[in-house]
């Protein structure tokens, strides 16, 4: 990502997004953001801020750790820069919601976020200042909060479809909660931090969830999800996995994490004094659930599940542009005519192109269109132009031919 | 705001964008963006947190005072919550542009900012954690800076007449670089925190800037906008205000600042070292210029600047929802019907809208409707469903008429 221009480090763990990093991290919050909304979860925004009172609330003040960017503002009042955001959300909910006519709710937000590690590695993957979308549900009961829970595992798997990751669902910790509704979506690669356990069938599975219907009883595709074998090393059970998962399926590898979901029932609630009042009159502190997704951490899973030796190869959902367009010779007024005609018409018909018209050597241009990666390059030269073809090449190298100059704006928008 | 729901102060200066709230944050953030994009400005994102070693380059990290939030990280290193960006550019600046062949760059981004003010006030107006566009110009020379410095005069002017506003060009103070490029956006209003002074006839401007084509000398519209008198308290000539404006068209008021241009030369570049080569060989420092739009502030101004004793007049374009569908007989069948069908119609067809099925009583959900401001509310009830009709009205009060409801979605989309 440093080599393509993508990103540059402004101090450790913290980084500036460049135009091109910036616009696959723009197309990624978008389906992100997309699904959520499709899912009925309402977007709202809190500040980085938090005063340290509301984690006071909840205890997790002291509990944190040096992972919490401690803040004294000049009024010498204690603040944070929010590593997540229960306690805020559960202050907004408890001073907004009071009634079981009001429930269910599900809210959130894409914010920055800090933590502040004690060595920032893996680039983005853990930086300390990161994009993160979380989302909260507030529910009247268990039965509320596992459909909550439900829509939010099934809105994660079409979001990392989207974007041509094969995320898998694994089992994870709940810590003191207990109970079952705890996953971890796992994209597997060598080089992750996590290492996981998990049925190789798995990668067969088509996570698109194509045509769910949200108000639909979401528990039979979440079954269909959970049925085989696969967990964190946290909740790994090596007698389980032998057992339930034949020695030829087993897969015993690396992962990243790119999402979290965590049923958490009243542990803030409780605490901090968020009740509803059910149809009965009975006050009782609401049911919540997090659900999160590493929105800066998708661009590394994305380059780490889809590069090869020359560069990033981009899906096309996030790709920073679906096109490149190559100018082989631009002294040549026919070629760089050629190449200006396409640039605007591709461009006018929404397709996101990136016009290289540098005086490098075709040698040079090539490599750098690999290691942005484009989803296609259109390479344009003087021998073409002169019989009205341009060499169109998709970046997986599925597609490598001559094509009309006239159709190529068909091609991208047919 | 608060009545209204959109926002939620979770400490002093600080707030949470409820989805009410957000959506016209949105709204105004996109717009900003939309003329950005078109001026040929670039945008990128450098975090929220920086290192002190960049002030300290510049000389800022002393100067700054108070208002700046220092940290300090787990391992004892300076840091900051970036009240402004001109180092973190100028730090990506100088370490990806040598030569005078990759110049004018026009870069901009869109991020929360924090300025620890002794005082909070105004609400978003004047909070402590805020949103802004800030974008940077890079030139080789003065001429190309006041191009740069032009663009952004003409950008901003069309950013504000999208909101509705009538946002003044002020004079404003250069400091110690001198010059006449600095020049505040003011919107005139009673409670603004800025004393100003200006002809009248700046009232009667059309700000559109219609048409305008960034690649001409924008010099002609940027003389015929800074033509008249209007200064800042800080600027103020009292003598040259008496002889330049008639007493009939002299304003003497109060405004609200909304965005800031400014050209300050090397100020940066040369403490930072941030050179190019130019034609001839030689390496000078880069001449610069920024240029900033208050967004989370525009939110406070635009309320400011439109609305009534019952509530909020949006402008179309930064509005919530832009239609309120007031349900006034929930229990009726039939109008309960219409409603949904009418929610369906418009929602599908790309109308925002805000549907009001509480079981409150008529009167409570107009002066809901009314607080929260959506330019038009449709108002379905038992005896006009009865009919086929439903009342239509825009929150001005110019348009109050019974209309067919199957002619309810074209009057939106056509």
């Amino acid at each position: 990502m440093l080599r393509a221009g993508m990103i540059r480090q402004s101090s450790a763990g913290i980084y500036s997004w460049l135009p091109l990093g910036f616009r696959v991290l723009k197309k990624i919050e978008q389906i992100v953001r997309e699904e959520q909304d499709a899912a009925g979860c309402q977007e709202l925004l809190m500040p980085t801020i938090q005063p340290a009172g509301l984690w006071r609330e909840s205890g997790r003040y002291d509990d944190y750790g040096k992972e919490m960017l401690r803040i004294t503002d000049r009024h010498d009042r204690d603040m944070l820069f929010g590593p997540t955001n229960e306690e805020l959300i559960t202050d907004i909910f408890r001073n907004s919601v009071k009634s079981y006519r009001d429930l269910p709710q599900l809210l959130y937000h894409i914010q920055w976020k800090f933590r502040d590690e004690v060595r920032p590695r893996f680039g983005i993957m853990r930086g300390r200042e990161f994009l993160m979308k979380d989302s909260y549900s507030f529910d009247l009961d268990y039965e509320g909060a596992r459909r909550s829970y439900n829509k939010m595992f099934v809105a994660y798997l079409r979001t990392f479809a989207r974007m041509g990751l094969k995320a898998i669902p694994m089992a994870a910790d709940t810590g003191p909660i207990g109970g079952d509704l705890s996953h971890e979506f796992i994209i597997l690669a060598e080089t992750g931090e996590s290492e996981v356990f998990c049925h190789a069938d798995y990668l067969g599975f088509d996570p698109s969830a194509r045509g769910v219907d949200y108000d639909d009883d979401l528990q039979p595709v979440v079954d269909e999800w959970t049925r085989l074998y696969a967990a964190t090393d946290e909740k790994h059970d090596a007698d389980g996995f032998a057992s339930r998962v034949p020695s030829d399926k087993a897969l015993h590898t690396r992962g990243i994490e790119v999402g979290h979901i965590f049923y958490f029932g009243t542990k803030y609630s409780k605490a901090m004094g968020a009740t509803v009042q059910h149809a009965d009159g009975s006050e009782m502190p609401v049911e919540m659930g997090s659900y999160g997704i590493g929105v800066s951490r998708l661009v590394g899973a994305i380059i780490e599940a889809s590069h090869d030796e020359a560069g990033i190869i981009w899906p096309e959902s996030v790709a920073p542009f679906r096109v490149g367009l190559i100018n082989l010779k631009v002294d040549d007024s026919a070629t760089t005519e050629a190449c200006e005609q396409l640039y605007s018409e591709l461009s006018s018909s929404g397709v996101d192109v990136l016009y290289d018209d540098t005086h490098e050597r075709a040698g040079v241009k090539f490599a750098t269109s690999e290691l942005i990666g484009t989803p296609w390059q259109l390479v344009v030269g003087p021998r073409g132009v002169a019989s009205g073809v341009v060499e169109m090449r998709s970046r997986t190298g599925n597609v490598d031919e001559e094509i009309p100059i006239e159709s190529v704006t068909s091609r991208f928008t047919g």
